[in-house]
């Protein structure tokens, strides 16, 4: 066999892909991705990519850095690996601090994972440890949002808000709750009928009434019971809803007056994918716990990380006190060197700045495309973005499971990778294209990205 | 401040550590590992210490090593990142190929991971939707043993048999309970005094036992109810419960009789710990999947696996199914490199037959400290051994919770450290040293840590 062919053997019958259609492949060749440069992803057969969607949201500086690959062989040829279980490391050191530095308040106290799953389960462990050493052993429950995504172990998995990816692998850990998110394109189904966001001012109530929905759930579950409040500041699943003006605010609120952690889900949304370090910062809320990982080392390395309070580790510093959890690799010592390396550069190339100076850009951009009857809505902020597509722009009527089967995931999602766009067609909400591209894209990308999702949304309106 | 004051700063303001009492540090400095090589670890005021753990278990291969580091950087320079979801990349393909080809029998299907908690959330959760999948939608809880450690998501930490590390974090997942480990030493404790294990005949009849206490417990749940039963080839936590002859081949037949999952979690045992690449191989079973991480790099990058048979994958190869399940840095292109120039370098360095070669020597050399009234037992296999102390070596009775706290945790732990040997001191279960140096130790580093550990342990018995 030749090496193509070896390849292609090895994607059909030893390599598990994950979240994958196996079935889809059985007459197609698996794509396969051999090499990244900058914005561009580049196959097997030499056939170049934009990468719409960084990698999967964690490609912050673009692909093929060899600064960022030889910062993580200095380190594992001074100290490959060394646990963080009692002992320190040097580069673990230095990133705590540092992102003790950029978070905001008093976020200083950092444990780092390996991922955005396990910076979730340790929030949650962390929240109930706390509440049962200060003497309210009852609160252990959480509350997050419909079709929100907080990861795929066990314990993110119970805080998902999405059943498709819950139902197989029932029962979970049984102690959470799920309230409305902030889609304001959908809210008068979400408030039945109740509001309608018009303007600035009809958005403002829709967010105080899905802060409240909050409170709500907090007494529904006895205040007593509930521990925290998982939250991404502009939830992806469903395709990015933003957080109405004042949201955040009436949830810090909600979560001070029930004596409720507040956890901001940043996995996607920190280090410059809001344009601000942390989607908090930019939003103007305080949380007692970040949870983040993929843009930490924009993907050079595995890294996740759960930053808390000092108040929060203030019982875990007592005599003979522990917070028990911990991961093997946890903080790995090249992991840390390549996300210090990352986040050295965002300062040394102004990342966030040049996020800044072009969100806008990106946003007109991809405005363009709501003259097609099948865009409903284009939504985001930073370099984060949804466009829903709907089947009757003027009723927003949706698609149904066959033509969301047949257009979106049958011809949109084939469609835009054939012609030279990697991005996600999503539907474990309304149906949704994806974008999320490294945060050095500039105009010149977002009109590439534009012209070849309007060729293949035309070719797909023509379908329904 | 110098650079030493700086991270001892952030070590107590910033770097949360992992299973750490942080209070036993309000007075002394943090230990800040600074360098490897080879057997030794060096700290940050450059004092050398003998790596008796091998990292956590993990580095296979020793510290240091430039080959290791470079692969991982040539691949980052060509293709640093790209997700598993839908699309395959070059490495991910061959790793799973090689791992295929060393898993024992039709363990041809590899889910690959960041670490070994996501190894067993990913077996279990495959468990639950294979049987949803096949007919047997009843079939979703989980078996394991008494002081077991299986991870610390969710998932994994229910599957975990150790109920101090559980219990501030209930509920957990209800769907598993736990069974008599392998523990031959204490046998008459765990039989209530039906069994005693004084020569081969009475250890089979323990593993015999053992196995069938598995047989009980699917019994006692409904087999209707019961998906899979986790079991590491030789017990970690506990200090080292190797198989007794016959257990496997008797959980083989049971989970067969009962349509259950033989999972072995092999997290620590492959990858040459037991001097083969599986610890299913070494005691002749054949399980249903295979979780590993830990050595598949020799620690030199965060990776985790899933092995599972070609039959598991069958229902998820169907037209329009899919295994719901994904990581966004699962099979990272740099760990997986990684993973794959450390099996090459473990068949150019003929490592297993290092092991296999060496290995009745180190064992030969701690069981010299049997001399010693506090050492009550030492057992394991390969280079993975556990040292029980006792208080009292006719009775076999162990310390009371004071003398633990106050001898292992306050002398022995500390002063190995201090005499220049890194390794654990375990209360999980009864004490225990545990010892798991790399797998290129030789017989002059056995010699150094058997008297380290003499020293300190003769210092303890006059505690006592």
């Amino acid at each position: 066999m030749n090496d193509d062919a070896r390849l292609q053997h090895a994607a059909k019958n030893h390599l598990w892909m994950h979240f994958t259609r196996h079935g889809s492949y059985a007459e197609a060749d698996v794509p396969i991705i051999t090499r990244g440069e900058g914005c561009y992803l580049y196959d097997s057969a030499g056939r170049r990519y934009i990468d719409g969607l960084g990698g999967l949201f964690t490609s912050q500086l673009g692909h093929g850095r060899r600064d960022l690959a030889e910062a993580g062989a200095a380190q594992a040829t001074q100290l490959e690996y060394m646990p963080l279980w009692s002992y320190a490391h040097t580069p673990a050191l230095e990133l705590a601090e540092r992102i003790a530095g950029y978070a905001p308040g008093d976020l200083n106290r950092v444990f780092l994972t390996n991922s955005g799953s396990e910076a979730v389960e340790t929030a949650w462990k962390l929240a109930k440890q706390y509440y049962r050493r200060t003497g309210r052993p009852g609160k252990h429950k959480v509350i997050s949002r419909f079709t929100a995504y907080h990861g795929t172990t066990h314990g993110a998995l119970s805080i998902t808000g999405i059943a498709g990816l819950k139902q197989d692998f029932e029962p979970l850990v049984p102690s959470t709750a799920h309230v409305a998110n902030t889609n304001a394109y959908r809210a008068p189904e979400i408030t039945s009928g109740a509001l309608n966001v018009t303007d600035e001012a009809s958005l403002e109530t829709f967010g105080r009434w899905a802060a409240d929905q909050i409170a709500h759930a907090i007494e529904a579950e006895g205040p007593e019971t509930v521990a925290a409040v998982f939250l991404e500041p502009v939830q992806n699943a469903g395709g990015c809803f933003p957080p109405p003006p004042g949201y955040f605010q009436r949830v810090r609120e909600i979560c001070d007056e029930y004596d409720v952690l507040l956890v901001s889900d940043e996995v996607i949304c920190a280090f410059g994918r809001l344009g601000r370090m942390f989607g908090a910062e930019r939003y103007g809320y305080q949380p007692d716990i970040i949870t983040t990982a993929k843009g930490i080392t924009s993907g050079y390395a595995p890294l996740g990380a759960m930053i808390a309070t000092d108040a929060l580790m203030e019982p875990f510093l007592e005599d003979g006190a522990m917070f028990g959890h911990g991961y093997t690799f946890g903080g790995h010592p090249v992991s840390a060197a390549v996300a210090l390396k990352n986040l050295q550069i965002f300062e040394d190339e102004k990342i966030l700045e040049h996020v800044q100076q072009n969100e806008e850009r990106f946003r007109s951009t991809l405005e363009r495309l709501k003259d097609l009857s099948i865009v409903g809505d284009v939504r985001g902020a930073g370099y984060f973005y949804g466009i829903e597509l709907v089947k009757d722009k003027e009723t927003r009527e949706s698609f149904s499971a066959e033509e969301s089967e047949r257009i979106l995931y049958g011809h949109v999602s084939k469609q835009l990778f054939a012609e030279g766009l990697y991005c996600r067609a999503d539907d474990r909400g309304d149906p949704v294209i994806q974008l999320a591209p490294p945060l050095i894209a500039d105009q010149q990308l977002f009109e590439d990205m534009e012209q070849i999702i309007r060729k293949v949304l035309t070719e797909a309106k023509a379908m329904i």
